[in-house]
């Protein structure tokens, strides 16, 4: 082995333990895919770990990383915005690569680093920070992408839907399979590690909004920001929800879903949605998570397997770092532009049909109003509150729904639940 | 744009005419992607076709191509053996690049096709020959694959299963759903294009079990052949046994399936097995085709989309094109070694279990003989037919199944159908 790469890997979590596992376990086998060994030089993390086999590789001061010119690949795992943002471009700015798998980052700085890198003739990789394990970022780059910097030939993508948060369709599949209550669900998830203690980046849709911003970015060519997307979470859905989901013919999942419209604007949303039975999405259970890539060309085609994990997203941050130390003295083909307004389109411009669970004053007056303004569609009346009636409606421009829906609220109806459809 | 890459396609069949149309089609956007221009210079075909708007690139005689040195990448998509294998052969031994839909040829030939391609370093490419559209070779060899040549850090892939005609899988999908007969599906079929006038191929399994073998070659390092995989058609099945793997809770899919024993041999077979309903696989209807890839560190990972069709395959060809016309100078590390026995473990020494469709004698004394076979197992007796029986055997090797079958043979006892559960 003539060449030796050496690494640094910023933060000892549960990606990072498990990417320095990882590479010093498989040294032999990742020297020859690599076509060099790649040692670990330094562990950056302010705790200290006096019983790690590795103890002599920690060090506390990130100036000794970003200082030494023997780093050549530096791995982010360490999460968040600040300092990792201040690390990971002052990193490339000294002409060093970065993989990370730190989805925040790239979902608010990608344009950013991205051009960073590409001044300094670098690579910026991050495969693990969408759906872990599944090989996404780079297919989608490399195979199925047409965007305005790097277009292939015959495909164009016009649209992206995913599974991309494993805590919430875990949550979602035990509340759809067994019939357990969301905060039974989120406990368990929590019990087994799914979730943390403050869910709420999964549980709010944040996490599955950053996923797709990264996608639509990646796909079309230009930065798409978490702030500009509208996004629903899960913590409102019911087992009542769920059954009627069952019985209009879907399963809820929380889809995080971006369409090129034809004037060249995004229509992007997160959001929970009723996935017909019939589709592929609605057999995606528990911790697992799926994308589902639409193009003119290829048609549907489907990446799915496990979302998150130490070793699957260990992996993919491997795969990367190799990537890399075969690439120092090129350039990946990765990049998109930096964001303009407008590009995202307003959600509510978009044509939707919703499930629709009310509490109505009075029913056969409910009923009424309802056929009054959506036709003769089909209402079902809850078998266990009498006064709870539950609909579809037509498909509509979402604004005009929300006016609708508006009407509806008189003589004590309440609104207490509506749901999209996803209709993939 | 400083330079030009020229082309020859050998073949202008459906997929050559899709490579060409979109080749000449997207010829800004192919040029900005691959970093120079592409230019076919040559349209290889014995037919005329003095209408084409592409009449002038056609010629006869396969050596004008092979001996132009000008022709830098050759895109073979003429299908069969001969004369596929010696113009490919030939163009790497000149030191063009090739890159190829037919997975008859790969399955054939692959190895002795990647030695020569590494000798003269050129590239030897094939994404279309598995899965039309779904990007599944290049993921698997660059992503998830580890073999003694090129081995992946992080994860080793010990099973591979899939969906991999789409002929087969619509003809089961409108057995399943629709109850049609098999005559009448494959009827359906070939009207729609889908399957050709002599089906064999596809209804015999033996394009999935080809499809597998290059799976298998590139997952695990070295190569198998067609010939040494137990292979099953799906023509023996009926709407019975739709409707038993129903009842047995599962729909009938042809799976081909390699799996590595802890000895290094490989366990492989292409048949239609029962998949549960509750697996992602038993999803996968129509013409789509999906591979599921099972890895220590990655878990199940399945990619799905259109197996076939004229795009989706154009579509894979032009991206190997494109890439072959980056890599002019290096090559891209695709290998797998030649083969070796023993390799293939005899399919005989798996364990299975199987659901059976027995015409019995007499009823009563057929399920005391299974009974005493298998143990106090559940057996249906069909309700149209009062001397059918079915039931699904306890897992064993399936040798030792076999010669259980045979001792049930008596008495008037005939074995109507067997079929293997997939136990994904």
């Amino acid at each position: 082995m003539k060449n030796m790469a050496n690494i640094a890997v910023m933060g000892y979590g549960v990606v990072g333990s498990g990417v320095v596992e990882v590479l010093e376990k498989n040294q032999e086998s990742i020297a020859k895919r690599a076509g060099q060994s790649i040692d670990v030089k330094y562990i950056l993390d302010l705790r200290d770990f006096p019983k790690s086999p590795y103890k002599d590789k920690f060090i506390k001061d990130f100036e000794t990383i970003v200082n030494d010119p023997d780093i050549q690949v530096v791995a982010e795992v360490m999460g968040g915005l600040s300092p990792a943002f201040e690390f990971v471009s002052r990193c490339l700015c000294n002409g060093k690569s970065v993989v990370t798998s730190n989805k925040e980052l790239v979902a608010a700085k990608g344009d950013v680093l991205l051009k960073i890198a590409r001044e300094k003739n670098v690579n910026f990789l991050f495969e693990a920070s969408v759906g872990g394990g599944i090989p996404i970022i780079r297919p989608l780059s490399q195979c199925l992408a047409a965007n305005e910097v790097y277009e292939i030939a015959a495909n164009e993508v016009y649209e992206i839907a995913g599974i991309l948060n494993g805590t919430t369709n875990f949550i979602l599949t035990k509340m759809i399979q067994e019939g357990m209550p969301f905060d039974e669900a989120l406990s368990m998830a929590q019990e087994l590690g799914y979730a943390e203690k403050h869910p709420e980046a999964d549980v709010e849709g944040h996490d599955a909004c950053r996923k797709i911003c990264i996608l639509a970015s990646l796909a079309f060519g230009r930065h798409v920001y978490p702030e500009q997307i509208h996004t629903e979470g899960i913590t409102k859905i019911t087992l009542e929800d769920v059954k009627y989901a069952s019985i209009f013919g879907g399963n809820i999942k929380l889809i995080a879903r971006v369409t090129r419209q034809e004037d060249g604007m995004l229509q992007i949303i997160t959001a929970p949605m009723i996935v017909s039975k019939n589709h592929q999405l609605s057999r995606i259970d528990d911790v697992y998570n799926a994308v589902l890539v639409r193009g003119d060309a290829i048609g549907d085609v489907v990446f799915s397997g496990q979302g998150a994990g130490k070793l699957p997203t260990a992996s993919a941050v491997v795969g990367d770092i190799i990537d890399c130390a075969k690439h120092l003295q090129s350039r990946k083909f990765l990049f998109w532009e930096e964001a303009v307004t407008p590009y995202v389109a307003d959600y509510r411009e978009n044509t939707v049909c919703f499930y629709v669970r009310l509490q109505s004053g009075d029913v056969k007056k409910s009923m009424e109003e309802i056929k009054k303004l959506f036709g003769d569609i089909h209402i079902v009346v809850s078998d266990s509150n009498e006064n709870e009636i539950a609909f579809v409606t037509p498909e509509k421009v979402e604004g005009v729904l929300a006016s609708d829906f508006g009407a509806l609220l008189t003589n004590g109806n309440t609104i207490l639940q509506k749901i999209r459809f996803a209709g993939l």
